[in-house]
């Protein structure tokens, strides 16, 4: 009987949807303004130098808003192929989740502590986790055409493969460099989406 | 293969459903009450005087809720009309939604602080960005109607387009308008509703 | 061109699933333990006279949760009739969502100050003025028929216009009650669900 | 008539993916530290120290994630039998939700004051009530397969009845090991994952 055969995805896919979404937009937490009390009656060079000092966690914000879209991005492109999932599918896609909620925590300390080394090192392995688990994902579902079409050939697998270990690969050389420069190891996953908008097979899209 | 050439809409749908839930939802933070402890047996004179300083800050979560409700209206308006979406579509789509998801944080200055200058400022840039971004979005996928159904006509591609740049103009007005009275520039943005509920063509409802 | 002549109804639904799901969730803001430093080396009798003081919290978290379950309730029995809604309709709808979303603000207020007057009474209104919003789309909505199926007859029209009253009479009643005992008006909402379970059409399942 | 006889399955599924996702997301509030001020020019040393104390933290956040996972992947494959619901079923899954909801605070409970019984007792009843809720849910739905295809053996519908009395002795067990050893009782939750995705039915995947 189909039925019990597998999921459909529309559930996992949703579960994922909502969890991008809140991380996204909890990523605001790390201004920390938004727990302070307003100060009464101030002066509007006052407010303009205060609105200067959130010019950084700005910047965290948008970098930590791009990368979690692109995991989203990637998370979507898996599914597109992907007929059908087991309930260890669906644990591989849980602990995913799991590091992408993360993120806006290591996000917070990053802003904080941004030029000390062990701040950036947290956040690349947080993504460097995230990442892994992606890739896992893609090899179980998509090993021997397990949950995706029949139709697929093997040169396409190997190539949404290759594309799920970017991240890990980014998180790596980012490490690397935070090694010796914290603040600038992290920027490199700027390039992310860039690469992958450019660096796709001929016949998609 | 049609499965390569594009996403179906369904999940950046879901996505900016649920960023905009979060965004609207968490509009009450900026009632800086829901952090501090209570009172402890508090007079019933008192608690009317506490919750009328609760005031201001309602009429804001209010505004801000409407607007973001505007700016799902006219998302919802134009993936009416999208087909499907590339990866370029989707990351203009995360750049808009990074804007939106920036407006409690706006929003909470604005609340905070709305009778000096930058903090007006820094709300109507806020959504002059995020406007610009859906305009620049509705350019990218109706071009030559790249996403768009073959059969819209030219004109009609046209009106929406001149929709999208309804809150840019807005912010740009009420951004002249809070150089001299803060408040009253923004209370402009209350227009929009009204305006995208009677300006529409004769064909739809 | 149908495509023009009203929207979907998917999408005000996902997004009103959204805003219910987060203000559901975001409940729990309440306990104001969640934003405190843990005590160290605590003893167990310590500990245990901490948690009964959660106890009054819990129970408003989960009136309130109950309160807002109905509310998703009756706007999920709303759209199972309607097959389209138009700008006006989803207008009405962000604005009952309005309401919806500062229930939790209210709801701490509540927990807070709950023996006192004015915190039932702001209570008592969020939930009439979401009542009678909702109340409002389905007026709209049903109208003439304008977006529910034509062959409803006016006898249901009328009976899940009674149905979306209430609320906002239980409000009224809840705010008269309170005004001479403030926690006992506020208990009169716990009667709804099973009001809503027992009252309905003989047809209806 | 049909569509009045009961509702889809659709909404209350997306009402219960959101609470799920937000809830899951949520965890991360009991890292304190995202509502701490930074420490300006920590050296990198004291950073390290200082990220060492997140570690049992990161641990409750990983235990409860995958917990709520679970209880996610449970309600996942309870829809995937239920054809329509009813009123009755609909309030039986809001009060699940409503305990599911309030794991993100016994987490943070347990998260502060773990090695001490009331907070652990606290958490394993927690999910003893969700469990039991869940399992109540599956009786009445599946009770004379009153929402369950007709086709679905009695042995599968007993079979899935077992699997949600899973977290419910777990708890049990928890509950009775954490009188002696409050965090080894917690630990136990983390078979669960792993007994759901052995003890299946032959016929399924």
């Amino acid at each position: 009987m189909d039925r019990d055969m597998g999921f459909k995805t529309g559930r996992i896919e949703a579960l994922s949807d909502g969890i991008f979404a809140i991380a996204m937009t909890i990523l605001i937490l790390s201004f920390e303004t938004l727990f302070q009390q307003p100060v009464p009656g101030i002066k509007e060079k006052d407010l303009m130098d205060m609105m200067k000092t959130y010019l950084p966690d700005l910047l965290h914000y948008m970098e930590s808003f791009i990368i979690l879209g692109t995991f989203w991005y990637l998370h979507h492109r898996q599914f597109h192929f992907i007929k059908k999932v087991d309930a260890i599918a669906i644990f591989i896609n849980i602990i995913a989740l799991m590091f992408i909620a993360l993120i806006p925590f290591s996000s917070v300390i990053l802003g904080d502590y941004g030029n000390v080394r062990p701040a950036a090192i947290l956040f690349e392995c947080n993504l460097l986790l995230a990442g892994l688990t992606f890739f896992g994902h893609w090899i179980y579902v998509s090993h021997k055409h397990r949950f995706v079409n029949e139709n697929m050939d093997v040169e396409t697998v190997k190539f949404y493969g290759k594309r799920n270990m970017l991240i890990p690969v980014v998180s790596l050389l980012a490490g690397l460099v935070s090694f010796f420069q914290p603040r600038m190891g992290v920027s490199l996953y700027f390039a992310v989406p860039l690469i992958l908008i450019l660096w796709k097979r001929r016949d998609e899209q």
